[in-house]
């Protein structure tokens, strides 16, 4: 998506480790206008899969999945990732991320995914796949199917890609960056 | 807001301590028809009020955040929970939390705002207002401007509005809680 890789060349910064920072326009301030363009992309790709429902994980995969929703009217649900003192009849899965180097829970409601549920997941970042592979583990807890996963950002460099689509996962990334060596932003053609 | 009042009615779970729970369709399940809406009568509402940046907490406030931001064609920044390892030039402020009974960070990149700044901030409740508070530290701290402040659902009974009011802000929700008493809900005509 041409748009999309503009702006990470313009506007994404670099850091030690493999880092990509996309504050000004995806992760901490958002711009709208492009959100929308991304959901259009990914509305595009996943036409015809036969999708009824749009899945996310707080809080960075919220904006790109409402829009997504809003598109493809379908309703949108997004996992949390803290289990809320609230909510009972829940599905639950743990994360390890390795930005924060800590497990972290991740957690959704009986009531909103089930066996009748052909889910579209849609996140920020495919970096090494752990939190779309905790994805998948709710998604077969709770007898759902998984037409498929998008992702605005791939860092393909850390091969979350891989175990996906080895587990007969269909992936679709707006934006491949293939290196960030050097502090240099290498997005793929 | 009628359309609103009606799923409110339709959909929403009382529990005890006025806990009042819209899981279905704005909370956990959002439904991306009904938050475009809701984001076309904030915008109706805030029209010539000058605001030129949208403001929301993670995580329910961003996705009608980032539909008021799309229809008004304005950036939307995010405050986050916690400090993220990445994030320098913070500003940030604690908010109690009466649900979860404990204290938290809001915190907010000073690139994302700042003294050129008029902001509307989204949010998807109005209770005792604490958040709403932290976010008027946030701005004040930014030397920001508040233009306004919108709630989806505000449950009156619990009094957030007029600390706000009392500090000159304009608050505007869409949905006015009366009261949740003997699990009733009753929501202004």
């Amino acid at each position: 998506m041409e748009l999309l890789r503009q702006r990470i060349l313009a506007e994404g910064k670099c850091f030690e480790g493999g880092i990509l920072k996309v504050d000004s326009f995806i992760n901490h301030q958002m711009d709208p206008q492009l959100m929308m363009a991304v959901a259009g992309e990914f509305m595009k790709r996943f036409t015809g899969a036969g999708v009824n429902k749009i899945l996310t994980i707080e809080a960075s995969g919220i904006a790109p999945a409402i829009m997504v929703g809003y598109l493809m009217k379908l309703p949108v649900v997004f996992a949390k990732k803290k289990k809320p003192s609230t909510m009972e009849n829940m599905l639950a899965t743990t994360v390890y991320s390795f930005t924060k180097r800590r497990d972290y829970d991740v957690c959704v409601c009986r009531d909103y995914l089930g066996k009748d549920d052909r889910v579209l997941f849609i996140d920020d970042f495919l970096a090494n796949g752990n939190a779309a592979r905790g994805i998948m583990d709710l998604v077969r807890q709770a007898g759902a199917e998984l037409a498929g996963m998008g992702f605005i950002i791939e860092k393909e460099f850390q091969h979350g890609r891989e175990a996906l689509t080895e587990a007969g996962v269909r992936v679709e990334s707006l934006a491949i960056i293939e290196s960030l060596d050097n502090c240099t932003i290498k997005i793929r053609q």
